[in-house]
């Protein structure tokens, strides 16, 4: 690939994605047993089948008394059903038994009355209600049948999943192992955090950012630090993060200026180097993609708000894929009115960002005014972002627009 | 408290709310120290101020050469301007540096022209473009200025928070610790996930489930095991969770049966004990809650669907506040159409579990139908919930709902 003075040639987002994800083969991650109380969050690798129905027997949904409910039949709070209490053993015509919610119903009952609608008087009980067949019975099976797919491997673990494989009697699954994620900053200019910068220096931020955005996909980032811009130095850390890592993410050095390095080191290091470079987006126009010994390598812009949205658009997809998931997993979208005019480029897919708030019951999503993509303060003040489209120069006032969140909406 | 039989008097759920919250008086929780990297999710304690303005100097925002704006006035591709290229030094009248992304700008300059609209002619440069003054610089301080708030107390911190503060140099942090939540469940009828079930004993899932949701929260669960439905053992337990931890759920023992322990020992171990028993809501009508030793405990259903209700409703709202968080953190609310009508009970607030998909553009919400709310699997095949208030008998088909998400939507 010939790199054009000033990006004269920019991809679209779109073909940029399309022709950086077909380079790329997707291997299964290796799978990994963890217990069931540490998997919140893991990719399940396999289905988990009911081993047996669930539940395993007809039970009670209330607590009450198991009755045949042809006994109840026109039983009203004026005409009740007298019926007799027995302690054990099959339930026959006018017997009932005590059961609580969950306890199995005996045999011969079909129905459950529910405790204030009966009232006990010695050894008998006054049934005003008519019941129907099944009625206040969990049946057998109801809920998940033996030697069905409970779960389905590619599902991102919630509590509510690991419930029911809990109730399955499961209690160890096999889930992806957690896809690695190799960061390095370039930039004379750096320092890390924690150190003593001289005046013309800067804190590194953006591993830091690339990190958290990886932690909170359950992915595990690994730091390769901070390279000078130097071609050799730059080829040494890719060539390690590539052979620890499932794939690469830089930040930096991916301008158009002598110190474009990086896209120079991925040609260098492997095929086929360099696939995208100058993508017609707005921030992270610089943004490059490339592929060597098989991996992804993604190259962010130094910048920390074009590099979250060089991540966002291009290392969250394919990190999704990596992780093994079933669907992409996309930001929540939530439809609100735009508070005031946005003008953006032709030509440009452009990522306003925006800070939601709701007022009066409707959501209404104001643009954060930007300079440019260095203000790592717009992220903090927005809590989302709206696509403006190649084809569209901007946004009006009032107009409705799908805001995708990467932060809480407050509720007035 | 007299609870009445078969719940006679149900309190609403704003009610249950309201007077519940107004008894507990949350305590801050202590703060700790950690390094940024390990803070992401953590409530921050203390505003994080800026030491010193962000960017520290005025500083390139491109690649590029470093001018006096007023210099280029005029210039266009085709009557440019010459311009000559010094390397050190202040930068005088027609003189140019050349300054990478990020480089502070030199004395004597107020813009930058970017590489590509300028042409390197030996030590002299073509300039293309009329600069404003300002041009491609980020001004110091644009980002953040000394002694300005960066972030706020009470702030989750997500991946552009920690951007933030590290850009300022602040590599440790105050967070508040996080919230003890112990979890006891009752019943003879379970026994714990990795041991042998008799035929009628079932498996305990909601402790799982409750801990997950703690998780989901950063929140830190405590396991306090499963009581049998034995008053002083539920008493004992109970002490102990009030002991360790800021807050005890209990999960069964709390229908109006015999076997109605918890809110029973809850009164016993402490004032004001039991302050709700009932609430208007379906599923989780039998939802308790009560103070002891000023903590709040809160006593859910044994079904686990009704469990994570009353967790949701209840509990979640009070650990946002535990977390010391600014404002409560709710679900995304996605606005959808209802598939098909759903009916309801009068007087009854409820949570219709729905799967929320996406087609043609267009989001819909398919209600999950369920008999029980001993059925899961409802929560598995659902990403959602929509509220129908207690002066309404349902929804009618078509209508638009905001759905309240608690996993992910596949996008099609």
């Amino acid at each position: 690939m010939v790199r054009l003075k000033g990006f004269q040639k920019l991809t679209s987002v779109d073909e940029a994605q399309r022709v950086f994800f077909s380079k790329i083969h997707i291997k299964k991650l290796k799978t990994t047993c963890v217990p069931l109380h540490s998997a919140l969050n893991r990719i399940l690798a396999e289905d988990v089948i009911a081993r047996e129905d669930l539940p395993k027997f007809n039970r009670s949904a209330v607590d009450g008394y198991a009755v045949r409910a042809e006994d109840t039949f026109k039983a009203s709070q004026f005409k009740p059903k007298i019926i007799q209490i027995i302690d054990k053993g099959e339930i026959g015509e006018k017997q009932a038994k005590k059961v609580w919610t969950g306890n199995p119903i005996p045999k011969g009952a079909n129905a459950v009355i529910m405790l204030e609608n009966a009232k006990s008087v010695g050894d008998q009980i006054e049934v005003w209600v008519s019941l129907t067949p099944g009625e206040n019975v969990s049946q057998k099976g109801e809920d998940i049948r033996k030697d069905e797919v409970a779960v389905e491997a590619g599902t991102r673990l919630k509590p509510h999943h690991l419930g029911l494989i809990a109730a399955l009697g499961i209690s160890k699954i096999q889930v992806f192992e957690k896809p690695k994620i190799a960061i390095l900053a370039t930039g004379n200019e750096l320092v890390e955090l924690g150190s003593k910068p001289r005046e013309d220096q800067v804190f590194e931020v953006n591993k830091l950012v690339i990190s958290a955005l990886c932690h909170e996909l359950i992915a595990e980032p690994l730091d390769l630090g901070i390279a000078e811009d130097d071609l050799n130095e730059i080829c040494r850390k890719l060539r390690t993060g590539l052979e620890m890592a499932d794939m690469v993410i830089t930040t930096g050095g991916t301008s158009v200026g002598v110190s474009d390095l990086v896209p120079e080191a991925v040609n260098k290091i492997g095929k086929p180097g360099v696939i995208v470079h100058g993508v017609a987006m707005r921030p992270a126009m610089p943004t490059a993609l490339g592929v060597a010994n098989e991996k992804p390598i993604i190259i962010l812009s130094g910048n920390p708000v074009a590099a979250m949205f060089g991540f966002e658009v291009f290392a969250r997809p394919l990190i999704c894929k990596l992780l093994g998931l079933k669907h992409e997993e996309t930001r929540p979208i939530i439809k609100a009115k735009i508070s005031k005019k946005v003008t953006s480029a032709l030509g440009r897919k452009t990522f306003v960002r925006v800070h939601v708030f709701q007022s009066n019951g409707e959501f209404f999503a104001e643009p954060v005014s930007a300079r440019g993509s260095g203000i790592i303060s717009t992220m903090t003040r927005a809590n989302g972002y709206v696509v403006v489209p190649e084809n569209r120069e901007g946004l009006a006032e009032g107009e409705s627009v799908s805001v995708r969140l990467f932060d809480t909406v407050e509720t007035s």
